[in-house]
This record gives structure tokens, sequence and C-alpha cells, in this order.
């Protein structure tokens, strides 16, 4: 396995490939083709950017496995690169510079580095070796622990269904403040002690697998929804990233409560 | 009345004031007190926010009135100034560095200039003289005149009470995509192009004097739920902004067919 610094060297010149080509398109004009069609120009950067990702990917590590969002698994093995090039396409689309990129490492289902590159802002937090870092600088998760006095972010509240709509707006109702939008950002967020706690419903593998470190990294928890760790291979994947355990617990004992009681959801019910 | 480059100097100079302010408080550790409490690193940038622009306008305009957010009314006549030094406190609060000090200007009821402006990414939107420029470039709203290609924005979807509610999930059905948060700064979004629409509920005054020049001086259209334009003295404000006037024929039509039908919007149904 590498070692931390040359990770970090990849993830930084993964970043610098992704972010020249999602600079040169953000906020041009957009040929939208109605509702259904995707948006020409964010699929055009999307592709193009983990094109220039996987050439960097391709170049240093020939022999790792790469999972893209855009054009799938590339190369076999245990160490594995993640990628999202850019996850909050809406954002995107809709020019706010809070969508990302988003990176993780693997060697087989331990997570080893994780990346959230904001490249309109300059933002960029790496987690390697079990520290997270702002722009080189470390960064810790706040010090909230109760429900009440923590920060909620979720991107849209819309994408949870029952009963996981009720047990959220239980969440959502029993925190102090809820902030819509964020995407892969938020997580960043928390890593840097801004919001307390992400909710998330539905997302795929690409869009979880740089959290991990990031958030364990900045001495946060991040599990599904039954306090579980997250590991490769499923369809969907449910996220709470907080900035402490404590705050998890909170929300699980909700759940508990008999606000989540879907048959899947037995392990909080019952653990 | 002071002429557009007068208008302009003043506009810069007050964001300058609150500028400064606001980048020294920006993800700085909150104290926070509870659910109910509010921040106080919000409220104290708030404040001193608007007090530094309330004496850049005493200064330079010692005759002209003042309505701000914190401090309330100053000064007396028809010449006006409408100040919100932090729109979108949770956005402030949670880090996302797309809150925006919003600065009305006004003769009695007539909107003279507006700013929208973004101390953290460095946006300004200035209007005056009927031309809306970002960062001194002149700009305007997007080409799109249809609900099925619109991109929507909202701050928070449940903000809405029926039966707007449902007149809004029938208009996010409708659009192509919709993108939450972003509060005064999605206005800026909407005059630049980047988003066509955005439908909002129940904003106070200083929320919305900024934004008619903005959206009106890029091309768009900016109005209440009964298609009406936005005056002073009212409790609270509905709003609809968009790229152009058949945009926003399209969603009051919406509410033509009976989706919006509270005695109060009686003008849409019988206009």
């Amino acid at each position: 396995m590498m070692n931390g610094h040359d990770i970090k060297t990849s993830l930084n010149e993964i970043a610098e490939a992704s972010g020249t080509v999602i600079r040169k398109y953000f906020r041009q004009p957009l040929a939208l083709d109605g509702k259904d069609a995707p948006s020409p120009i964010v699929t055009i950067a999307d592709r193009e950017a983990e094109h220039a990702m996987r050439a960097v990917i391709e170049s240093r590590h020939p022999d790792h496995k790469i999972i893209g969002e855009e054009f799938g698994s590339s190369g076999s093995g245990d160490t594995c690169w993640v990628l999202d090039p850019i996850d909050g396409t809406i954002a995107f689309a809709c020019g706010k510079p809070i969508f990302c990129t988003l990176v993780g490492f693997f060697d087989g289902e331990v997570p080893i580095a994780g990346m959230i590159d904001q490249p309109i802002t300059g933002e960029r937090w790496i987690s390697v070796g079990g520290t997270t870092t702002l722009n080189d600088q470390p960064c810790k998760t706040s010090a909230i622990t109760e429900l009440r006095s923590a920060r909620l972010g979720t991107t849209d509240p819309g994408l949870f269904s029952d009963p996981i709509q009720g047990w959220f707006s239980a969440i959502e109702q029993a925190a102090r403040i809820t902030s819509y939008g964020g995407d892969g950002y938020a997580y960043g967020l928390v890593a840097s002690g801004h919001l307390d706690m992400v909710i998330e419903s539905g997302l795929a593998w690409h869009d979880v697998a740089a959290l991990i470190c990031i958030i364990e990294g900045a001495g946060g928890t991040i599990c599904d929804f039954q306090g579980q760790p997250h590991v490769p291979g499923h369809a969907s994947y449910d996220v709470i990233a907080a900035s402490s355990q404590d705050l998890v617990n909170s929300v699980l004992s909700l759940a508990q409560a008999g606000l989540l009681n879907r048959p899947t959801d037995r392990a909080i019910l019952n653990p």
C-alpha cells in the first residue's frame, strides 16, 4: 500500500485535473432539452472531468482499480479509487459554487483516504492517515452533542420516503436549524465544524466512498440508519454523518421510539 | 434624486463596510444556546454589519431615511435605503458562502437601485439606471420561457402552507430541476441566467426591496402571487422572480387551473 504522502500527492493531482475541466464549464450557458434530458453541459463537464481524473490515476497507478460515476469500473484488485467528478449536478447547473468533486481510496473494503474538492471556492478537504485537513489545515467536527443544538443539513427533504420521512421530520423538529442543498460539500462543512449533522438517503457508492475518511478523520461519526459502517457493493446508501457518536445515538434513539419501523430497520429497533 | 454614478458609489461603499464585518465572523465558532435562542455570532455579525452600513449612509446622505432588518427605521422623507445585512442567516450559521447582503434604494414606492453582495465569494450584483451588473459586467436572465425547461429555486420548500404548498408542488413537478437553499443569492443567479425562477413566500420587505431592480434590470420579471409588483408596507411578501414574463404567466396559469384557490388569490382566478 502507498504511504500517506504519495496518496495525498495523487489526490491533489486528481483534483487539479478535475478542477481545470470543471472551472471551464461552470456557469456556461446550458443547452436544455426539456425535463427528462440530462443538461448536456453538466454531462459534458462530468464526463470530461472523470476522464481527466482517470488519466492521472492510470498514469500514476496503472495497477489500481477505478470505479467512476460516469464510466463505471476498470482494472482489478483490492486497491481502488472511487470517483464522483461532479457531486451536486443540480447545484452546478444552477450556478451555485457548492457542488464538489469526491474521491475515495480503498484497500478492499477498508477506506484509506478521501477528498472533497470545491474547485470554484478553492476549498479542498483531504483525509489520509486518520487526519482530515481543509487546504492543509487540520479540521475538527464541532463540540455539539445534543440534537436540540444541532445544525442539520440535507440536500433535498423530498428524497425521503415513509417511514424515513416521518423519522427525518422528527429530527428536523428537534434540531436547531436545517440547511437545504449542499450535497457532498455539506460533509466537508461537518468535518470543519460548521454543520453538526447531515442525513441523506438513496445515495450511490461514489457519493459515499469519499466521505468516510473525511468525517472520521475530523473526529466525527458516519454510518447508515442502522448505525453500521458503509461498505462497497450496495445499490443504495443511507447516511448519517455527525460531529459525534452522541449525536448519532440521539437520532437513532428517535428511531427506537418507533418512528422508523420498516422491517429492514429492525437492527435499530432491536439492536 | 442622486445620479446613477453616485448611487453606485454609495452601494459599493456600503458593501465594503458590511463585507469587512461579515468576513470577520464567517465560520467562527458559534455559541449555541439551544433551539430557540438566536445564534449569538450571527446576531452579532448581523447587527455590527448593519451598524457599519448605516454609518456609511448617515455620513454620505444624512437626509435619507433608512429601514434596516436589525435596527428598524430611522430618518424620514421619500428617499430611503432598505438594508438586510445578512440574508440567509441559516446558510451563514452553517458555513455556506451563499448568504448575502441586500440593499434596496427607493424614491417613495419607486425602486431606484438594488444590490446583492456575497462577501466571501466576492460576487456583487448592482442594478441602477435599469441595468444589472455582476462585478461591473452586465448580466441578463436566461432565455428559458417554458416551465418544463426551467431551473427552479427556493430556500425551504417547507415554508409554503396550503394551498400554496399544492401549487408549488405542481410547479416543482413541472419544472426541470429544483435547487434548495439560496436565499437572496438565488435571485442574483436568476439575474445572471443560471437559475430561471425563484418562488418564495413569507418574506419581509428588507428581503425583497433589493431584488426588484436586480431582476428587472437583467430583463426578468418579479411579482407577487397575483402577478402584482411589490410595494413597501406589507407584513409579508410572496415572490415570483423569473427570467421572463412568459415563465411567470405559466406558473400563474397553474394557479388559474384551480390549484391556488384561497380567497385572497381571486385576482389570479378572476383577473
